[in-house]
């Protein structure tokens, strides 16, 4: 549950706990209270379920038999391991709490899931995060837009609330003359910026580039179809090393802050004759101070990362250059001819309620959601660096304290993602190390690094990221 | 207006109908005071706008430079004749049907926008087709799958609304060993079956082929980003023709009832060496009798054609071998990581209503769509015979009376698109005659044949295809 990510860790809370009637116990007593009245707060929402152990095995954490990057392999295994329904539940209730999940689950941290967040969108926001949808609206292919909107079937609702969004926040320059691409999800406008800055006749595919460690969908993004228009070519620092003129167009990801280490990026590869495209998928106040407002050519944009709701497959790209907004349509047509209505129709009310909140002088700051998210994730790389400091056996990156123009004070970033180093020398396979261990994270090979280093998820459920810490803390 | 689509024709209620005071005034009378009511219903359904010219110029009819088959052109013209308010007002609400479109609009016929079944959702179904999503649901990437699921973002609703109406309908095999893939749209699920048939390794890509006249976006889809694992072929006619050891592996797509002439089909290519990927967009009890259940490795359906939501961008595929199903949700990770949980929600809602109206005993045939619908089909085909019958200036394809296992009884079919032939000797490109008279249509040379022939959509609004058949009637 989501307040319970920043209450204590409740591992003080066993028999001994309970024999002590000092301050200890009214505190364990309390924590023991709130997580059944959380239960019964979830389960009164029209779920039922029976006591004792199925509720249990319901709230049970997925194990994953493998460290590879195909989010399809977890469900596969949960299928394998007759888990199915208690693997993927947050689609349509949020699970239960459980006050203890058995001590011997498997936690999967290999997936950026954010469901982090339920909880917010849950309780603190109420009514005003809904979405109605009545049954003759939004049947057809075509969005009403205004005069000007390049992108087809981009809802206005939605249009407004990004620009507006942008406004507040102030990541990215958003103002009425950069064009708005909504995608299904900022990997299909990843796919478009490909498409729209590739020639379509050019004798040899344009190389794609990232800087290592580089997010490990890239090159599998890039080359499932085997497209003669464009091919990745591994890390730009190697591929800034390659003579100016040997190198032939190329398109670089900037990927910033970066999944999966978490910092700010520049572009790397020197001289001006390639393209950039910015992943701009992580630069929002919860996770990395707002420094400045980025003017870039091509900036992505998705509400999986900035609101948690991955589910409804939202990106949206900025884009300053008209013809270049009209190709990545273009893709997104042949693609898909367009983005569900329904999503777009639903982001813009989220978008919409975040802007509210801080528009609304009332509002505490448990409603506001960058606040809340910025806590929240702060709460737990505490939690995370007081779990590892005094064994030395893992490493984590260090962050500059930087002015956030958002909030108007100093602060670090809080990545969604923990990219650690198995600093004992007799680990080279950080991933397998980690599973043997009962947490399942993603190798730094399939980010084209060393696999010392592994990318653990900081976005999963409250109950999960205890579990992990109390775990980490005795490794 | 959908009632209006069932109702006589208002070409009679010109002054000399108002003139003769006999039973025809009566009825243009009614038909007057059906548009008043209805145009205040929908006005009355918190929509504001201002009176007279700018209510006609609202809606209008949306003019089009070009016969070609992008949808983004669509909107390109609105927008350059600055006419983009007026030109894809579905997505918010529905306009109203003005008395009268001014008598020089041009209508766009070129593209398949379900539009004329909103009033159905609207009227007809009430609160039973609405749908309602929480700020806090729905907001992971996975689904919470029954076990056996291969579609790890498959929503569970959506799955079993499908194998329901499928049940209901007749069309096809869904049972529980039929593995179901959504896609966004099936437009998606059409690159993912070429992607999933087409070896990794192959040292040429694989000969994808449909037999012509072909829908015109299946060339466009295949190609544009250049594969190196498929291609595009043509005219499955002509590839058959091809010694069988020289053809190489192909995929032929069989499109039933075809896109865009209205035929059911077979394969066409003979032996047993290609793949087949079954296209069933069309196959409803609105266009074609249901004369047996289809039972192919892989059929294709979507929300667009058989409840008339494109807005939701949500098909499914049926799959009877499970790897084939994989490497299809392989697809779609790797294209979207996943479909928009909301439209899965909403489309579940929506076949679900479809379902449960066929199951109440109560329920009028005006609450069943397939009937609903059909009928409406019905009406349009016989207003544009009537309409082009006795100048032979066009003709239509004659469809077969066939038993409708569905309905029960014999009938013809009543396709989504009219497949015209433009007869009159001194017209060779039967698009540029009809755009010169107003009409825009999609010419055959897009779908491998003739320009003599065109593909009408037959789905427009009323407003639209009655001002549609009062120009074909003159011509």
């Amino acid at each position: 549950m989501g307040s319970g990510g920043k209450s204590p860790s409740v591992r003080g809370c066993g028999h001994k706990g309970v024999a002590n009637m000092g301050g200890r116990y009214l505190v364990c007593l309390s924590l023991v209270m709130n997580v059944v009245l959380l239960t019964s707060l979830v389960y009164g929402r029209g779920h039922v379920r029976k006591k004792g152990r199925e509720m249990v095995a319901g709230n049970q954490i997925c194990l994953q038999e493998r460290d590879g990057s195909g989010e399809e392999e977890h469900a596969k295994f949960c299928r394998a391991a007759g888990k199915a329904s208690s693997c993927n539940n947050s689609s349509s209730s949020l699970p239960a709490s459980p006050a203890k999940l058995p001590s011997d689950a498997i936690i999967n941290l290999d997936h950026g899931d954010p469901k982090l967040f339920e909880a917010f969108w849950r309780d603190a926001v109420g009514k005003r995060g809904d979405t109605f949808i009545p049954g003759w609206q939004a049947m057809s292919y075509f969005s009403t837009n205004a005069a000007g909107t390049v992108c087809w079937f981009l809802e206005p609702s939605l249009e407004q609330e990004v620009r507006r969004l942008h406004r507040l926040v102030g990541n990215a320059e958003a103002a009425a003359d950069r064009h708005v691409v909504v995608g299904t999800g900022s990997t299909q406008l990843f796919q478009a910026a490909l498409y729209a800055l590739s020639p379509p006749d050019a004798p040899h595919p344009v190389s794609v580039v990232s800087a290592a460690p580089f997010y490990s969908s890239y090159p599998l993004v890039t080359d499932y179809l085997k497209s003669g228009i464009y091919k990745w070519a591994g890390d730009a620092y190697a591929f800034n090393e390659i003579p100016r003129h040997e190198r032939g167009p190329y398109i670089e990801l900037v990927t910033s802050p970066n999944n999966p280490d978490g910092f700010k990026r520049e572009q790397v590869v020197e001289g001006n004759d390639g393209k950039l495209v910015y992943d701009l998928a992580y630069y929002w106040p919860q996770y990395s101070p707002i420094i400045s407002s980025i003017d870039a050519d091509i900036m992505l944009f998705t509400a999986s990362k900035s609101t948690g709701h991955a589910g409804t497959r939202i990106g949206w790209a900025l884009v300053k250059d008209k013809e270049v907004a009209r190709k990545m349509t273009k893709f997104i047509e042949l693609n898909t001819i367009g983005v569900s209505k329904d999503s777009q129709i639903r982001t813009a009310k989220i978008l919409g309620a975040i802007s509210d909140a801080y528009e609304r002088e009332t509002a505490p700051e448990s409603e506001k959601f960058f606040h809340y998210s910025r806590d929240l994730m702060r709460q737990r790389w505490k939690s995370l660096r007081d779990a590892i400091e005094f064994r030395g056996r893992f490493s984590l990156p260090e962050f500059p304290t930087e002015f956030c123009n958002f909030f108007g004070e100093e602060g670090s970033s809080y990545p969604a993602f923990a990219w650690a180093k198995c600093e004992a020398e007799e680990v080279d396979d950080c991933a397998a190390y980690l599973k043997a261990n009962g947490i399942l994270t993603r190798s730094g090979k399939h980010f084209g690094v060393d696999p010392k280093y592994v990318r653990i998820s900081m976005m999963d459920r409250d109950d999960a990221f205890n579990l992990f810490i109390e775990r980490m803390s005795k490794l």
